[in-house]
């Protein structure tokens, strides 16, 4: 049996969920879903089973006390402190080379929502296996509408316990989503990886050598404390940021996937956070948190930390009263909050 | 030339402007469509031609002190102060009862805007010829849309001035509105009158003989406090409060219509205050006051007296956050924000 050493990166600013998300409180470390926060959710799915290994999080220096705080009792975790955001590569390749060589670490963004913990779990005991047969492995989720927002698999030859990949496909346009979507060959690039540790490193020395290297002088000269590590900053700082997808997945021959059908969401906007939550919806699809008084809406999602919401007639528009801003948007527009002024000038 | 007598009214509760309208500072006392409140521009509309006598104000006492104010310096203006809401005609009968029998009165709601002042002073100076021969006249707003919340007199035989009311029509199902647009007989019912004093009294003697009496008896036991006067409560709390249509000028045989096309909004809800702001529309025909970025909406009515307002994408919406409450509702659904929790238990 494979341990799985999981990997829980804490990047992204979240800005689509403003005014409720912000710089200081970003999407992961906020009870979106459920009365435990999306972090306190990722954490959980890997600690109710022996065979996980403690979780490693990578994350920056402001958000580590409210991680410590978020951990509770978890016996065993580490923090990597990022001294700087450089995308997910050099995050995944920090915690590569702070674990054995024969490690399988999976890798498991904090800002999503998983419905079905269990599928989550038997896919990522699927992708293990595949990873210790040195294969980079991709979560493919299984894709129910044909979303514009996220990059697709299309799948290859099957393999043990999933399958080859045959191509990594950037936002498609709506009629190419729709065709994905009925060749059922496709699924969407969730962000969940499995690797062994060394593989992965070797794979990046291999596509990436500039990045791999500079990875190796901030562990060498990367400090602890406690159960903290910091890298050091000038070779960190020095890494020209970049994905995972784009520095190893799309390069690499041994690219492999797993199938996921697990209720997966990114949680990406306020309409994507609507959908997650239609298991709480009335009869007519409304969402309420707080004090909120609807009458003939369909679809809507109000929430609100302060004043009342009164709501009459709306349909699929999202409505957020969070830190003193008032938030009026439709299931579209919510692609666009991140560019509102309110949440560019925090 | 006709001295016109301005009787003004001051009740409704306005509960469809909520939450910026309130018991305490209903409609006419807020400057909705512009600085000055619908109550103040009610007092100038009358107030810069020598043809008008200072106004008259009917009111509840709650509202005394604030019209005092809002009246600022209107030399002779008189308060009558309404000991309880008995609906339009008893206001109107206490007016008629206090003015000379011969003077002619111009009855104005203060909640209504009027965005073409001088068409409304030549409408009343008609008006104030019809009723000099003892027609009671009402104002028939030239129609634009085949609006089913208002109703709608249709026009008869031509007088001097006006027209004959052929009859009254209740508020009508679209289809019928259509008809009444399309026909161009028809005008709205806008709630405005002329009346010589001693012939109004007298066809309220005749069609509701009761409340004739009361009336009588309650200015007769009245009193005056310098501009204000007070009815005896006894008798007024005995009167059936009726709408002086129903009372008066659906029962009587000199019903007379003045067309009047002067931009005329009863402000009756929030759309309805949208459309009389298009003036300071944006190119989509967004209004805006206080704190509003928008992106991508057309239609939008944005108003805050506090926080700051946010929307994306939405289409003929009115935002509205004042007292301590948000307001979200489509121009359809802002009928019915008067049944709101919010604006019922105030």
């Amino acid at each position: 049996m494979t341990t799985i050493h999981p990997v829980i990166l804490c990047g992204g600013s979240g800005t689509r969920l403003w005014p409720v998300s912000s710089a200081a409180l970003p999407k992961p470390f906020l009870p979106l879903v459920s009365d435990e926060t999306l972090f306190e959710q990722a954490v959980r799915r890997v600690a109710q089973d022996d065979r996980f290994a403690p979780p490693m999080v990578v994350a920056g220096a402001a958000h580590a006390d409210m991680i410590i705080q978020q951990l509770h009792d978890a016996p065993g975790a580490r923090l990597v402190i990022e001294p700087g955001a450089k995308n997910t590569a050099p995050a995944i390749a920090l915690a590569a080379a702070l674990l054995p060589a024969d490690a399988v670490m999976l890798v498991c963004p904090s800002d999503h929502h998983i419905a079905d913990a269990a599928a989550f779990r038997a896919a990522a005991f699927a992708a293990a296996e595949l990873a210790r047969d040195d294969y980079l492995v991709s979560f493919g989720i299984a894709p129910d509408r044909p979303e514009t927002g996220y990059g697709y698999l299309q799948r290859g030859e099957a393999l043990a316990q999933g399958f080859a990949i045959r191509r990594f496909v950037e936002k498609p346009e709506l009629a190419r989503a729709q065709e994905y979507l009925a060749s059922g060959e496709y699924s969407w690039n969730g962000g969940i990886f499995a690797f062994r540790a060394g593989h992965l490193l070797a794979e990046l020395a291999a596509h990436r050598p500039d990045m791999a290297r500079l990875v190796a002088q901030a562990v060498a000269g990367g400090r602890n404390d406690g159960a903290r590590f910091y890298p050091a900053p000038a070779p960190f700082a020095a890494i020209a940021g970049e994905s995972i997808d784009y520095a190893v997945m799309e390069n690499t021959a041994r690219a492999a996937m797993v199938p996921a059908a697990m209720g997966w969401s990114d949680i990406g906007s306020w309409a994507a956070l609507a959908d997650a939550l239609t298991d709480g919806a009335d009869a007519a699809g409304n969402v309420t948190r707080g004090a909120a008084d609807l009458d003939g809406c369909s679809g809507v999602l109000a929430i609100t930390d302060s004043l009342r919401i009164s709501a009459v007639g709306l349909t699929d528009v999202c409505i957020i009263v969070s830190g003193g801003e008032v938030l009026v948007t439709t299931r579209e527009g919510a692609q666009r909050v991140g560019k509102l002024p309110g949440a560019t000038n925090q």
